[in-house]
């Protein structure tokens, strides 16, 4: 009797990194560069991306945004007259706490893909599971509030180690509070060394150019401006 | 032929609530009220805690400390001469951003229940799926900081919905902020019609000894003290 021969194809079961990659091919087609958003409740991706999207040197921006319910944060982007899709969690998709491949994959019709060079996908706010669902992205921004205290790079190491940038927001509160940056960047480097951060205050738009020329070179980086 | 009657069996496949129900009736035994605390990372549950847990009156505290990683909370309750548990939700649960009614049981043998009046279980920093998953608990108490934004009770609704006290945190800080308290309150009505609020600073101590005599409250009508 002859023994068959069973190839073991890895990674099989994992359908989430197959849509990313198929994701990812359709974002490569289009030229645009997909930047995954993440951060906990409350630290400020939405108004970081109100200074952001409307003020990038040559990038057409198009937001990707991520919601258990409502749509308060799409309609603030969208009074920008930037193209914005809405994806809740809760229709459909049995109210997840994080975006996966397939459900931005689910969206990508009613992107206008041909008409943006960046698109900002903007994960729900939390700090666990976005961080184990790629979606196609070609980079991970995170941000971090010095509201959060500086543990949280320790309590959430995989969000942190995956990221690529980490934003660390509302530096106009620091003489509000016990909260020391050097603790904070030094526990950052401790779970992700060399990873790049910026302090920044969506409110009072201090260091939030440095963030837009970050952006500014992953999309040149991608080569994808028209 | 004869049909055979079918009986449905709700909630048959619902292994958490049969868990959680396990879970308490062990606290029950015991005369152990038990608290889920909840809140999105770094509003402050820890903080609070360290406020409360010493200072309640007649009342013997035990602390269930959820993490994805590390024993930081756990560590800093400790040091206050309570009786602390850490369960890590990566460490045998595959980095689960909340905690369930299995992991709380696992960690059941561990815990000093004849010796606690009220034990407080410190979920994991998310305000999505911990909501999601009763875990025995008598109550539910949810902390929420102004540096979040007042739009959180509309975006995470189950979290708000199912609680019983949603503590406001860090009201030092509102001379700092663009925020409205009262549009907070409204939105938290919204989604929550009279669930009671209280604001408090676990900063500066404002408005806590309201949370110590809710908890004290708690216990007494569970008739435990002992």
């Amino acid at each position: 009797m002859h023994r068959t021969k069973v190839r073991v194809v890895e990674d099989a079961l994992d359908a989430n990194n197959t849509i990313a990659r198929a994701n990812r091919d359709d974002f490569d087609r289009d030229s645009v560069t997909a930047v995954n958003f993440m951060s906990a409740p409350g630290a400020g991706k939405t108004t970081l991306l109100e200074r952001t999207v409307t003020a990038l040197d040559g990038v057409r921006v198009g937001v990707l945004e991520g919601d258990v319910e409502g749509s308060m944060d799409a309609d603030r982007l969208a009074s920008l007259h930037v193209p914005v899709t809405q994806l809740n969690t809760a229709a459909g998709f049995g109210g997840e706490c994080h975006l996966d491949a397939n459900m931005v994959r689910s969206a990508l019709p009613e992107l206008p893909l041909d008409d943006v060079d960046l698109l900002v996908i903007e994960n729900v706010g939390n700090l666990v599971c976005p961080a184990e669902f790629r979606v196609g992205e070609d980079a991970r921004v995170m941000v971090c509030s010095v509201t959060e205290g500086e543990d949280k790079p320790l309590k959430y190491p995989l969000m942190f180690r995956t990221c690529d940038l980490v934003l660390v927001n509302k530096i106009d509160l620091l003489p509000h509070l016990d909260f020391d940056v050097e603790k904070l960047l030094a526990n950052i480097e401790a779970v992700h060394p060399g990873v790049e951060t910026m302090l920044v205050s969506a409110r009072t738009g201090e260091g939030v150019d440095g963030f837009r020329g970050w952006l500014e070179n992953a999309v040149a980086r991608s080569g994808a401006p028209v």
